[in-house]
């Protein structure tokens, strides 16, 4: 799979068509804008394997909890992201032959997904059983402007032949999910029309009533001509659908213009769907195909001015660093506090449930530095409108106070089911409280603690307080029964990172009261009366934060991943024969639990998470005796690793990490791309070159840099909001040029020398030769 | 629930019908020889709540094991104890009406296990809608002479009309199993016959061919009289029956004798399945049914010689423990060295699999001291047959040698699939060790060593081998990952009882081989070479001996149960509030696991297997500190502390453990007898009296009893088979009189004194006031 697409800046490009690899690249060339998604399925009918794929965001399926042995505490459904009615299908025939890339025979195919503009385009010459040959040329996207409008443009030319062609654009309603438990499908009709004066179909969901209506229209041209016609329209269960036909002679195009609008009963009352449906249609029919096509490059345009890494030197990381930034923004836009990123965005399925703590870990550094503030603060309004839920699970679990939040949710509840992840990893209720400090640290929003962050945090601290004990044996307050980041060990006591994120949410809190208390006496009065916090809980954090154990080897002066870490054979990565990697596809679940082999940074995950508290030493006695046991199976992983050995001058180590996931869809490193993209790990690949290779940090509210330009590279340069300006940072090998795209000058620190770069000017600092040796 | 039955020394008896209760009597009054087992479902029609059950021995089905993640080295199918043709039914019609319990009026119920003779029986009046009242009895059994054979007498008056009666018996294979993971059937039609001259069906499984054939003949007499008719006969898919129409004036009894031969392809060729069954019916026929049931009732008899158990003074007691033993004779009567001891034998479904280390723990005791020596021989060759599946399974988790045995099992492969049981709960392979040094110390038969049980021993002692590793920080061998018999704790390190029965088992293993290199050197010379075992081995073996870590408390003196166990908060079971418990069914997993409180005997479980090693203030301090925090939710846990309790002297403490499974199933303490009975743990209730009250044991090749009366009885007796001689020791307050039943004279100790007990000759020995107090 190396290697298989073309490379190009800004393109993904697939130069000839290979069925079975079909299904990948419906997986990489996915389009979405954060309201819907859609995977790279054919217009047309297409009758070899395919994962067909279109989903709107927020609407989900709590389908049963399927589990061999259940235990108290389970959730009792699983969110599925919900496959739903297939918009952009167009039914072809040439002369009566339905054109079906699976049986005729495909020439000069050209697949690319335009990363700049936000288009999926195709291009091909069928030749067909009978030896006609139609050229097809497909342009479609889904609106970054009008989130509801997908538009398809769908041109057909007889090379060889006059014929009849007919087209039938058609709302599929009738489709369902790869991951259904029992091949159930998940969606009821509700109501339909096809007829001259409306195309429409409103499906809802068997549980939980989402409602989606699609509405849709067309304009059919021969040549440049709009072609008058009637249609013949047809009805069956779940589906609607109009057909034309068009005599062409060899030569001349037959282009279909197809406009779908896509609402939901998450943004409109049930009975008011297929109206206001209608309506967006007709506005948008009106603009026209090209004048929406213009404004979404436009706005991708602005995306990318905002977000854009450029790297020279190296055009295959170039094109992996722009997917993975266009993927992470067409996944979510920031304008819904109801949505989050799911680990395959609108690519895939799988891992159904939508949110897991690679939101707050991964993604929100990425959406801090390239976009406005409140794009990030969206994302922890949604956790905060979660906390109900959170308190709930808790309570579930046995916790009389305090909230735990779930692992995977779609809602607040929990969704996973396996109660060494379910009830143990835990550590998740502190990245959540670490996004909070995340996000006002670096926007200096400071008022989002008081009006909404402390209450998260208070309850996340009550939550820690009961989930500890004190252990007389140790003389220390003990956490027990715990899952670290690292998966490959479960149920264990005192993993050192949950501890000292759980000490560090109990200190962050105390802080952020204590500064509240200060600077806002009556808010503070208001939110500890709402809370009802007691001194007697607050004393008993500031005695937890001073009384936790943390597993520790003198010997080595390293934090211990857990209690009996060092009772492990400690074989390093490098001694395995390469046969037995990657470890969980080569080894029973067993053997991984009893090894020493690191599934993704744990230890190493506080040390980067509350990486002004340790020193530079500390850091890499612990990298230098985790790293070499770490297998890094979790694409989360790499990232973490990278920006830690920048820091510590690694430079090659660093880059190998970086490269374990910049391509790891485009090459599918995994083996298993067909399922979706990973999108959350792609910010941890921004993050490596951001914070890794650029140094990035928010110190003392000042941007800090401390980059360097990776030896496979000659030069690179990324943008970066922060507090109201936007830089751009560009490093070569000899200085670092920063330029204020804005007017609002901007603090920034680099390589320890502070500096001003005011409105729309630059600066230019030599790169230290041994800055980073 | 409590007290539902009547209190008979010698019968369970229900004497009213309660549909709601319905299935839990079906439970209680199964009935079963070993080769087959059949749940107390009624022969005529019953549309109300039933499970229906008939078990063929050994034939099962693998299902496609169900879970929520795969993790590596799950087994690909769960092992299902497979409902199978039912053959009691007969549909019986009152001038024309289908009697049916459900839908009538029943009086002067009555139904009866007698368990003395070995049958199940029953008797009531119906009174049909339209006023006509019969009068029903019937009679059934399982025959454990000929074991292929079930026969039925089944009787009805006409008490207030003349009329009609209708009785078709019929075999019926169109069933279906409760715990099918989609409805699905798993029997397939292969043959059938309903004509005068033959009626059989031929059904056989989906996967595996199992094939079972079972043949029915039947006669009918009018009062005294058998009457000659014409039977109509009828088939459907997977269904035979027979049909008679009997005109009877009131009083007059019609009786029907339904006789059917149930035989497989375990034993016999599929082809040959029709004759074979067909001549053993037909030779069951002749004898008729009479002689059928005398021959039964004899030779239960001779079971109730070798085994039974009188208690005085308490009436539940003695109906209770008959109860046990009569079930536990019914599951499993040693002449198949293929067939094992389900934990619900043959009277449900659940736990699925047949085969858990219950039966080297808890049933062998029961079977070595009531059965002569092959039968509990055979359930060891069943372990040694499947010697190769366990060495497969090794190699499956990634062990390079050596053996585990499965958790769950029937054919050898394992069945269960929770990663913490199945990988994890490994001191199973102890318990099969154990098992063997049981058999041959209570037996004498050291050849078993030599011809099967050293090589089973030397690959569970390579497991162990491999299993362990050593710490460079404890400078000691470490067992990290294990699941102990308390199955509230997983994935813990150093397990105390299972590094225990690890060194345990490498000890006894080269104790075993140094005795046969002297005693057999040739046979030795071939042993070791066929098992290709090294030097090397050996000596590592010695080394692990030498150096394995176990958990200690120094404070306390006490063996920890896992590293890290006084961490916890140690609170005492009766400190919790009367709601909380059974925990497992109040608290979330996650608070199970991270408590303090245990399922069932661990450390206790080691003490009690190991007794002999260890002196009585050890156990005394172990038990003080570990019985105080037994839940005791596996039925299996209180036999073992109740054993202890009386080595202690805690006599109140120890009745206190014994009733708490004693009357298990016939006053449904769980809530759960419904779905079968627990058969293994009935063994633990025999093991409570004859190793606790009775004290037995064998030390230095005598039986050593220690006994002493509970409060609530007057006196207690119970036999025990040892090396050829069988004794009935009878134990009052004031004495113990032990007599020789057979003309093999026996070597006892009673209280620390030697005495022989002659050829069928009686000793006395009176009860030191003081022995145990």
């Amino acid at each position: 799979m190396k290697s298989y697409f073309t490379l190009n800046p800004w393109s993904i490009l697939e130069e000839s068509f290979d069925p079975a690899k079909h299904e990948i690249s419906e997986s990489v060339f996915s389009i979405g804008n954060g309201y819907m998604g859609q995977r790279a399925n054919f217009e047309e009918q297409y009758s070899g394997p395919s994962l067909q794929g279109s989903y709107m965001a927020g609407v989900y399926y709590p389908d049963k909890t399927r589990v061999g042995w259940w235990k108290n505490g389970y959730p009792e459904y699983f969110a599925k992201v919900l496959n739903s009615t297939n918009w952009i299908g167009i039914h072809v025939f040439i002369d009566g032959t339905p054109l079906d890339l699976a049986t005729c025979q495909v020439k000069d195919f050209v697949r690319e997904l335009n990363m700049k503009e936000g288009t999926l385009s195709r291009r091909f010459t069928a030749v067909m059983e009978d030896g006609k040959q139609v050229a097809v040329e497909a342009l479609r996207f889904v609106s970054i402007v009008r989130h509801e409008i997908g538009a398809i443009r769908y041109a057909v030319t007889p090379l060889n032949f006059s014929g009849e062609l007919r087209l039938a654009p058609y709302l599929d309603g009738d489709i369902k999910n790869k991951d259904s438990n029992y091949e159930e499908k998940f969606w009821l009709e509700v109501d339909k029309a096809a007829n001259p004066e409306a195309s429409y179909l409103t499906v809802k969901t068997k549980k939980l009533d989402f409602h989606l209506t699609s509405v849709m229209d067309f304009d059919v041209f021969k040549q440049e001509q709009r072609t008058l016609l009637t249609p013949s329209f047809h009805q069956q269960e779940k589906f609607v659908s109009a057909e034309v036909g068009v005599v062409a002679s060899q030569g001349e195009t037959v282009t279909l213009y197809k406009y779908v609008a896509n609402v939901t009963s998450r943004d409109i009352e049930p009975g008011q769907l297929v109206e206001v449906g209608t309506q967006k249609l007709a506005i948008a029919k009106k603009a026209g195909f090209d004048a929406l096509l213009q404004e979404h490059v436009e706005a991708w345009a602005e995306k990318w001015k905002m977000s854009d890494m450029i790297i020279e030197g190296d055009v295959s990381a170039q094109q992996a660093i722009r997917f993975n930034i266009f993927q992470l923004h067409q996944t979510y836009s920031g304008d819904d506090d109801r949505l989050n990123i799911g680990p395959k965005g609108f690519t895939g399925e799988k891992y159904g449930g939508s949110t897991y703590w690679d939101t707050e870990a991964y993604c929100l550094p990425f959406y801090l530095s390239t976009a406005e503030a409140d794009i990030a603060r969206n994302l922890l309004i949604y956790r905060y409108k979660h906390l109900e839920k959170a308190k709930e699970n808790a309570r579930k679990l046995g916790f009389s106070k305090g909230a735990l939040y779930p692992m995977v949710t779609m809602n607040g509840e929990e969704c996973h089911n396996e109660w060494e992840i379910t009830f143990e990893e835990i550590h998740r209720n502190g990245a959540i409280a670490h996004a909070i400090y995340n996000y006002v640290n670096y926007t200096g929003d400071t008022a989002y603690l008081s009006e909404y962050g402390l209450e998260v945090l208070v309850e996340i601290s009550r939550f820690w307080e009961e989930r500890v004990n004190y252990s007389p044996a140790k003389n220390k307050y003990v956490m027990l029964g715990v899952t670290g980041p690292n998966e490959y060990e479960n149920n264990v006591n005192n993993n050192w990172y949950t501890n000292r994120i759980a000490v560090w949410t109990l200190e962050y809190t105390l802080e952020a009261l204590s500064a509240l208390k200060q600077q806002e006496p009556a808010r503070y009065a208001e939110l500890v009366g709402g809370l009802k916090l007691k001194n007697d809980e607050t004393d008993k954090w500031q005695h937890i934060i001073k009384e936790m154990y943390y597993p520790y080897d003198e010997g080595r002066d390293v934090f211990l991943q857990q209690d009996g870490f060092l009772d492990k054979e400690l074989t390093p990565v490098k001694e395995l024969a390469r046969e037995h990697l990657p470890i969980n596809q080569n080894w029973s679940w067993d053997r991984i639990l009893r090894s020493c082999f690191i599934k993704q940074a744990d230890v190493l995950q506080g040390l980067y998470f509350l990486g002004d508290r340790y020193d530079l030493e500390t850091k890499r006695r612990n990298f230098d005796f985790y790293e070499p046991l770490t297998v890094h199976e979790s694409s989360l992983s790499p990232c973490v690793h990278a920006i830690l050995a920048c820091e510590l001058g690694y430079q090659e180590k660093a880059y190998e990490m970086y490269l374990r996931t910049a391509r790891l869809d485009l090459d599918n490193y995994n083996n298993d791309t067909e399922d979706g993209c990973h999108i959350t790990s792609m910010a941890g690949t921004w993050m490596a070159i951001a914070h890794g290779f650029g140094g990035l940090r928010v110190q003392h509210d000042e941007l800090v840099l401390r980059p360097f330009v990776p030896s496979h590279w000659t030069s690179f340069s990324f943008k970066v909001m922060f507090r109201g300006a936007r830089l751009q940072v560009q490093v070569s090998e000899d200085n670092i040029l920063v330029t204020n795209e804005t007017a609002t000058p901007a603090a920034i620190r680099i390589y320890d020398t502070a500096y001003t770069v005011g409105s729309l000017s630059q600066i230019e600092v030599p790169r230290p030769a041994a800055a980073l040796s």
